[in-house]
């Protein structure tokens, strides 16, 4: 199958008689259909509408958030590696990481580690930790010799750790004032007094690394790490003043060790601070989870000569404009090209939509439907609404 | 409001810089909207999205069964005239008629005397006669002294009479063996031995008639009036028997009085054999409803230039698909036209639709809806989806 869902053909996009160019890049129906699912329908809908008059080629994509792993996996057409690693209160667990299919790039999607779901049967905000993140990238880093690049998603984090459990991982230590090795978590960052990177490894240090981060919340402060992520993760307003006094300290002993301030990094907060570790000790970059998909799987190239593209997530509203996979798309295609989301409910108006650069939105319920029979007729009714939305684009183009 | 319901505009079809013509050419919406609400709607929706670059002209539209009167006069932009008849069992009513604005053509719905729901508290098969439809269609022409034309839409009957009660408001007398008139509807029409059409009204018989007729049931037999048509007016199996007895003597006195069998004439089954009667008598002639409501209402011409035409109905499914409005507009649109369905539900195949000439359908569910739901906000979700409809196709025409 993994063969089929990309396939680039050479097409002059100044030549009037070429074909129809369409381009599928969905996000997942979420508890419905797998981007991948979604955009097999979608392109056997619009080549069951085109025919031979269309070159379709099908990217199932994903924001940089949960599930991101198993698009980019998908369209490279790569199983997964796996490896033993610990969740974010140090228990064991087997985790997921993407090679990618030249070798040169290691996908970790850091919740496969770290997740609020693996732990959610006993959240310890002050404890949990992204040691088990660390531990992860190591090991993709080792199956992948050839790798110059970590790329982390980092969303759906149960830690405030500012990223020292990772780093710890990776050969930082994290001292008290007594050089010995503070408590794991958020917590044990209180009695941070220095950090002290010699010891990280050489490969660690050696490759690139890009964080996808879609917010720009600091790492302290109203705004920051704790204050405002923390209580999802558990965090009472006690926890939440132990967890930014740890985080301070951090962000003090990273100014010391590497001279870097990360007060004033935005989205230093994302993911219970850790783009702040990283990004002082490793110079991560922070980059936005569609832009990092979108070059993983290939979908800024394929957007080039797109005529037509059809997106599409579970949920059309405000928040897909801002860093989801439609924003994404939308910003990545070409100024001729039509963008039209697909989705399961479109909840803004034709007006929201057109100021968005998005020509039309489509629900695929084909009439009164309820969520339960709409999510299990997905696949069947993306199919058909994209063979509508394709006979309306090229009849318009057309005209007989 | 009906100024702008409908306007023509010269528009050189042939000039390339000439605006998208937009026709919105939709039924009612059963139970949800009227007509003139949906073409309102959809009207509004494509000139939001298409602004002056568009010419849209709105024409609410029928198929010639229930509601038919009221679409045409909302195009027509006139109010309806009322007389007193009776129903189907004799009780007087207020029925209404329409004139067209030049006064030649006299359009009556004849439901709104014979109609099955105005006698549901009793129906009684064997007595109900059309005589009341008689009575409206005198007093329409009575109200229109130049009109050239009766008009006349026939579907809802609670009667099997075969016209004959129509016939004899217009004077002509249907007489026993005795030359006593025969009682009233299909049972009476047993003891019928002879029919004289000298007395009948000057006025009737000066004037063409046309009745709408989407079915080809013929007078009699298995697929005749009373055989498939009489259970839903309560007929038992003995009534059919006696109704066909009834209509068998009918159509061999109407052939000895006017030399026309009209055994064999298809439709002639057709709301309890009304359009025998009037066939044989008034040489009426049965016509699709839809091509008769496409001209009162001036559709043909208006289709005559359009790029894209926009239809509709309730529920798009196979019996949209013969002589109901969406069939109608279809055929009466020009090849190079687009014609895309909006409606509540969608059931047909995207094969389905565009073997039917229709280039694309949409629900306006905009997700998860209930019936109720989706019937209270159709207004708001059709200029919604025209809005979309018509974005897309203007991208599709137009490439940025």
């Amino acid at each position: 199958m993994h063969d089929d869902v990309i396939h680039d053909q050479a097409i002059d996009a100044t030549d009037p008689t070429s074909p129809l160019r369409v381009v599928v890049a969905p996000d997942s129906f979420k508890g419905s259909a797998t981007a991948t699912q979604v955009a097999t329908a979608l392109a056997a809908g619009a080549r069951a509408a085109l025919g031979d008059g269309a070159d379709v080629r099908a990217i199932p994509f994903a924001d940089g958030g949960e599930g991101t792993l198993d698009a980019v996996l998908d369209a490279w057409g790569v199983v997964a590696g796996t490896c033993p690693t610990t969740d974010a209160l140090g228990r064991p667990v087997t985790a997921r990481y993407g090679v990618s299919p030249d070798g040169r790039t290691v996908l970790v999607e850091a919740a496969e580690a770290y997740g609020l779901p693996l732990v959610a049967d006993g959240l310890r905000p002050l404890e949990a930790t992204s040691h088990g993140v660390g531990t992860l990238a190591l090991a993709a880093l080792a199956a992948a010799p050839k790798a110059e690049e970590v790329v982390l998603f980092v969303g759906g984090s149960a830690t405030t750790d500012g990223g020292a459990g990772l780093l710890d991982a990776l050969g930082v230590r994290f001292l008290d004032a007594d050089g010995t090795p503070v408590g794991p978590g958020g917590g044990g960052l209180r009695d941070l007094a220095r950090v002290d990177a010699a010891g990280i490894d050489a490969r660690a240090r050696h490759v690139r690394w890009r964080i996808a981060c879609d917010v720009d919340n600091p790492l302290l402060g109203r705004r920051g790490a704790a204050a405002v992520f923390g209580p999802q993760k558990g965090a009472t307003p006690d926890d939440v003043t132990a967890l930014e006094a740890g985080l301070t300290r951090l962000a003090d002993a990273l100014a010391a060790a590497t001279g870097r301030d990360v007060r004033d990094l935005p989205g230093a907060g994302a993911s219970g601070g850790l783009p702040a570790g990283l990004s002082a000790v490793l110079d991560a970059e922070l980059v936005p989870g569609g832009t990092l998909v979108a070059e993983a799987v290939g979908l800024d190239a394929a957007l080039a000569d797109a005529d037509l593209v059809l997106t599409g997530e579970g949920r059309l509203d405000e928040q897909s404009l801002h860093g989801k996979v439609v924003d994404t798309v939308v910003r990545l295609a070409r100024p001729g090209a039509t963008v039209v989301v697909v989705a399961g409910g479109v909840e803004l108006t034709p007006g929201q939509v057109a100021d968005a650069g998005i020509a039309a939105a489509f629900s695929i319920a084909p009439g009164p439907r309820t969520l339960p029979e709409l999510s299990r007729d997905a696949v069947v009714e993306l199919e058909r609404t994209a063979a509508h939305v394709c006979r309306l684009f090229a009849a318009g183009r057309d005209p007989a």
